[in-house]
């Protein structure tokens, strides 16, 4: 179904056919259109839903739309959603919506929960904690296959995954893993604990996502058991929230090598006085460095002074500079990301970006020598701005690839040496290189 | 283990303590430590492996190691290995090898396998065709659920995944899908057909694996069926691999962005010239693309030779106007990646731009009005640099906004419209507006 076609029904008050269609979609599709009507319409078309699907559609709907609908709906309304709700997602929506919808939603609470709800938000953000669900099956490792298939049969239904099963003592130590599939497999006569994995991997309350993301990727998991500082387990995080933690994270990554301080916040949802903070402060930092190409100009004025034409060319020189340092500085920073390049590798890529770097210069050098003598016939001055283009397309590579590694070493994060940053170095160092040479060859 | 024991173990030969440490260590741990050992002791540790977990982790080695070590060990071996691995696994791996080695696997197979082998090679890499494995569940809809348990437990030990299983009629035809989730909790006696999804999502064997990934993230799937043009089921894509393909497409985004022409190889793995090669087109196009600024210094020539101190302050103002454009054109750009931002939103991004770029300009201007006072004591000349900046920044911003969205409305890659070309197009923009402002002011 689509937006228009919605629409009109909605127009024409055709509810039942606007439940049928909606029926044949997928959840994700409806809360795309709830999120593209109005908020009116979109809560009565909402509200036509079953309930166990509306709760899934609530999953999906804007963080906006979310808190709209729960200020407009009854507090049983509210209550039965909360209720389909996997602890997770309920956090996330806490979150989310104003304080006195947060109210309603705890009053329906047990004291239990109550306290369950306010140690989850208080995981740091950004930690395992705040990524778990509470939602899994748990073993014991003295029962049988068969035993254990009925237990997960009885709770399974509620549960955010059952393909992975956690084997707990009796102080909810987790002792093993044992998957659904090695549970179908087995003899239903045989125990728990002849068929768990005892090696398995888990991470702690506070371990940072990406370090968990990292753990996903390389062990090919479906879901990592969570414990805390007594090695119980607290809960489970499910591969679909990982997916989302490495979008969050590349665009943070964009956006740090864009020289702006990230947020998780959607574009068009960040208001134009945060989104001018979060971009200041390197604009700052970044112009007042540029101020070393002004000493480099004015201290060789006498050379631009004789030789006009200098100041015309600086800004192809730069800018060229600038490009093959963003592409080095860029390929070794997603390299390091990735764990393809470590310290170790710093020779290499330094021996790397040397060749291309000279091979690029000459390249681009003689096309550039050729092309000044064609507009100005000055072979002298095309000789010096092919020297420069060959100098400074190495130490740009050079620069590029070495100070991301560097940066990584000393702790610091290596986006901050993306283009922005060895723009600006190598800026003032191709006016260095230019000047000097031109005073060789033009004097 | 780490890599100094395991040499020393190697080294005085305690082969049995090896074989039992690595059987407490992951498989993508003993394939790390395998990759970091020269090749000789390497295939001694491997080895040392139980032949399923040989195979469980040659799948992790590195590519090149993956050759040398098939080029190295008997056909039995080869043939043992090739055996294990699932079908997807196995393409890539004769993707991989040498000519001679992919002879010796086409030996051990049957003219049936050869014939699957040969149509799946052909699938355009980076198609779901190219991704997908052929070990699946099918299961029949007249069937009970006890009888597609009993048929899980013979068949499931191969598959990649027994947790969605796949409803298919006589003709092969994708009819239902049912996760194992369904068939445990549900009465043994009842029908597939009662408790198979009938409303469920699907890809063609040509469909792009980026449009796959994003297939995955909406619907937060763990496995998706391949259908051909007939609607028969040829083969299930696991989420395992999609995380992989986020990461590929993700580098070649970072790389577009940076100018380069993109590459799944890893940095350390690409020759120096094939390196140049991806670096070398854009830089051109960028480097004659600059030549611009040369024609707008060369047409107010009279300006510089009245005010030397012009030359000086220009490459400052390029590269903070540069640096502007270049954060909206990566917010866009990532935006725009995501699904955040569509076309409808056009003038949306253009309103925040305009707004963020004079609130930035201003701000900017204003250090710099100062700080140009402090140093050469001169209004006029503080004013000119304080309004240019006001001026370049808001006509960055406003480009690095606009550009992108254009050129994905023009079906060209956002990508092309990230910080280099941006940053070219601004230089001759902000010397255009320094000269006339400074014709204004100070003439």
């Amino acid at each position: 179904m689509i937006l228009k076609e919605l629409k009109n029904l909605i127009k024409n008050r055709h509810l039942a056919l606007i439940k049928a269609k909606l029926l044949e979609i997928q959840e994700p599709d409806i809360a795309e259109l709830l999120d593209e009507l109005d908020v009116k319409p979109a809560l009565l078309v909402f509200r036509l839903l079953p309930k166990e699907l509306a709760a899934d559609v609530f999953v999906h709907l804007d963080g906006d739309r979310q808190a709209e609908f729960s200020t407009l709906i009854s507090d049983t309304e509210l209550a039965e959603i909360i209720d389909e709700l996997y602890f997770d997602d309920m956090i996330d929506f806490i979150e989310e919506v104003p304080a006195n919808v947060v109210k309603r939603i705890l009053i329906n609470t047990t004291v239990t929960e109550r306290k369950l709800i306010n140690q989850f938000l208080n995981y740091p953000d950004d930690s395992a904690g705040s990524l778990m669900t509470i939602e899994f099956v748990d073993l014991k490792k003295e029962v049988t296959v068969a035993a254990s298939m009925k237990r997960i049969k009885r709770i399974g239904l509620n549960k955010e995954t059952i393909y992975t099963c956690y084997v707990i003592s009796k102080k909810r130590k987790l002792e093993g893993i044992v998957s659904l599939k090695d549970l179908v497999l087995s003899d239903s006569g045989r125990l728990i604990s002849d068929i768990m994995e005892t090696e398995f991997i888990s991470v702690h309350t506070n371990d940072d996502q990406e370090y968990i993301a990292d753990v996903f990727k390389k062990y090919d998991l479906l879901s990592l058991p969570v414990v805390d500082n007594e090695n119980r387990l607290v809960g489970i995080i499910t591969i679909d929230d990982i997916v989302d933690v490495i979008e969050v994270e590349t665009t943070e990554d964009f956006q740090r090598m864009a020289a702006i301080d990230p947020t998780e916040e959607e574009y068009l949802n960040i208001n134009t006085f945060n989104l001018a903070k979060r971009r200041i402060t390197w604009l700052i930092i970044l112009m007042f460095s540029a101020v070393l190409t002004e000493f480099v100009t004015t201290s060789n004025m006498h050379l631009i002074q004789t030789f006009g034409i200098l100041s015309a060319i600086t800004p192809m020189l730069m800018s060229t500079g600038g490009n093959t340092g963003a592409q080095s500085a860029t390929l070794v920073i997603r390299g390091l990301t990735l764990g393809n390049i470590k310290f170790k590798d710093l020779f290499k890529v330094i021996w790397k970006e040397i060749r291309v770097g000279v091979l690029l210069g000459v390249m681009l050098g003689m096309l550039n020598f050729t092309r000044i003598i064609i507009t100005y016939k000055e072979v002298r001055l095309a000789t010096v701005v092919g020297l420069t283009l060959i100098c400074t397309t190495t130490f740009a590579a050079l620069m590029g690839g070495l100070l991301p590694i560097i940066a990584k070493k000393l702790k610091l994060d290596p986006a901050i040496m993306a283009s922005p940053m060895i723009t600006t170095i190598v800026d003032a160092t191709t006016l260095l290189i230019f000047f000097y040479i031109t005073s060789l060859i033009l004097f």
